[in-house]
């Protein structure tokens, strides 16, 4: 019988044992699980536990290959080009950013393109591992189209997440990770379960008409955050980690799916920095500068991103992770029954 | 006898008579004016004219080099770095682009580092100039600390513009260039001139509460756009285009700078990304598709980026510019007095 709390290592065996019960092989479940257990430990929940069955069902669709085995299939200059061959896009990231960071510390500056991959993952596990690297990081990614163009009234965009990460002295980097739609289209699913209102300006209906209901909002269109500029934002998305890196772009991806309920298949695109490279010669230091940014950002009581997950990460280290009763037994229910377990 | 509308020929003869008598080299002289002049060719009104009165009190007090000779110190890798040598961005970047181009091109990827500048330069005609390479590209640069962070209520950050261009068929490219504070310091400014409110959410009075008074604005702080999401970008230009390219910051900036009125010193950061390297191998042609997404944009009735400048160009390029005649008051007493005509 599972029991909550249960500690951050014994969460991670579980969520693996679910996928690999589900067929996935070693190489797919163990970057996939990271991922998922990382959220649950960050109480990052709509990147939690609660995605596994929706990566199941992709499974159990046969939109996504468990057995998929990536492959580096170029390196040449500042490009390394990575194919998840039809595989969740973890594993592919697994992969591929050993050799991102070691051509960007060659040359200073490098890409991660990612190809055909199926993508449900937070992006700031990604950027955060890099910053491990001592290097600074930006990812992005199209998803399936639910976003409407500022302006516009039919969903185009996807939630485009964009995220970024700078390292910091200790270990805990400044991270930010945030759809560029108001808000995550997995927000608005936990409201629809919880049977919540959305705050004003999140999303349209079908006929192009503010709503604040969850359903209305998934049956027409997420609004992009600020206006224009975040319409803009997600646009140079589209356009560098789709059709730059020869793949699909959300009206594809969605199209591709055949629906919502599936995690979508597209690309991803990483770039690389190596501080220590772009301020040589300049006589300061880049991470020393940035502390003191950083530090006068917190100085004046605004909250810099990330902090929350890091209290929650820091908590459920030392106490264990908090589930309830419902998660356990849906847990559960993944772990004994796999693919049958899901639609 | 100036006159009103003026060609576009004249009026960039005119403005580089300007910085001539002012002391600038022919070499400086040049790319400032083009960028001037090319933003009161698109009725970009806040980087036209009404800024040379800043460039020539910069230069006379002392904070700006009117016969910099920019240089290429570093072509290493994927990194080139410019030095303005305390001249303005301007020549610097037209140095600089030739080669950032040949990188791209060479690795896919490159990026472009210009430090010791003095800036005043809208962005979009440097993506602009890199998309009539054939590539894609971000630019972006910290300011004068005027924008309190989200959830603050002190300037920290600069109105830190953002700028992305990829290239379209028939050389007219998708553009943005925006602040990441709600509104650029020069509207706030066109405002305080004007003597009209500004318009909620753009600023708080230095006790941190919002205000519409332009004055007190400029005395308080700009807010970020799109709350903490357009907060953490504008963290993100600070760290990557200040302190990893080994230059100022927006607060070392102001600092350095001793007020407001002239243009500030720093660095600024340019991405080129190569869509035919990019999408190498896949198939896809990447301008094509990209073709698809833009089109889909603007089919839905929602505004691309860039179309009223581009409008204003045309028919500037075709009848001549309309000015004011204050501003051709202006102009010729600049043309006729060099630095004595400012403060």
């Amino acid at each position: 019988m599972l029991k909550s709390p249960i500690s951050f290592d014994d969460l991670t065996r579980l969520i693996e044992a679910i996928f690999l019960r589900a067929g996935f092989t070693p190489a797919q479940a163990g970057p996939i699980t990271r991922v998922i257990a990382a959220g649950e430990r960050d109480n990052c929940k709509s990147h939690g536990v609660y995605r596994i069955a929706g990566c199941l069902s992709t499974v159990k669709a046969g939109k996504v290959d468990p057995a998929a085995v990536p492959q580096v299939v170029d390196t040449e200059g500042a490009v390394v080009r990575v194919t998840a061959a039809g595989g969740f896009a973890n594993a592919a990231f697994e992969l591929g950013a050993p050799v991102l960071a070691e051509r960007a510390r060659a040359l200073g500056f490098a890409a991660l393109a990612i190809n055909d991959c199926v993508h449900f993952s937070a992006l700031w596990p990604e950027v955060e591992a890099l910053t491990g690297e001592g290097l600074a990081a930006i990812a992005m990614c199209p998803s399936y189209a639910t976003v409407a163009p500022a302006g516009g009234r039919t969903p185009l965009f996807g939630t485009n997440p964009f995220a970024f990460g700078w390292p910091r002295p200790g270990g805990i980097p400044y991270v930010f990770d945030f759809a560029t739609s108001v808000a995550a289209r997995g927000e608005v699913e936990l409201h629809a379960r919880a049977g919540t209102p959305l705050p004003e300006g999140w999303a349209i209906d079908v006929a192009g008409n503010p709503t604040t209901s969850p359903s209305e909002a998934l049956a027409g269109a997420l609004l992009p955050f600020g206006g224009h500029k975040g319409s803009a934002i997600s646009t140079m998305i589209e356009l560098l980690a789709g059709a730059m890196i020869g793949d699909m772009m959300s009206p594809e991806a969605m199209a591709a799916l055949g629906g919502r309920a599936l995690a979508p298949r597209h690309g991803e695109l990483i770039l690389a920095f190596d501080p220590a490279r772009f301020a040589a010669g300049r006589g300061r230091d880049p991470l020393a500068d940035a502390e003191t940014m950083l530090e006068a950002i917190a100085g004046q009581g605004a909250r810099l991103p990330s902090q929350r997950r890091y209290a929650a990460r820091a908590q459920a280290l030392a106490e264990g992770i908090t589930l309830t009763e419902a998660e356990l037994t849906e847990l559960q229910r993944l772990r004994d029954n796999g693919l049958d377990a899901v639609a």
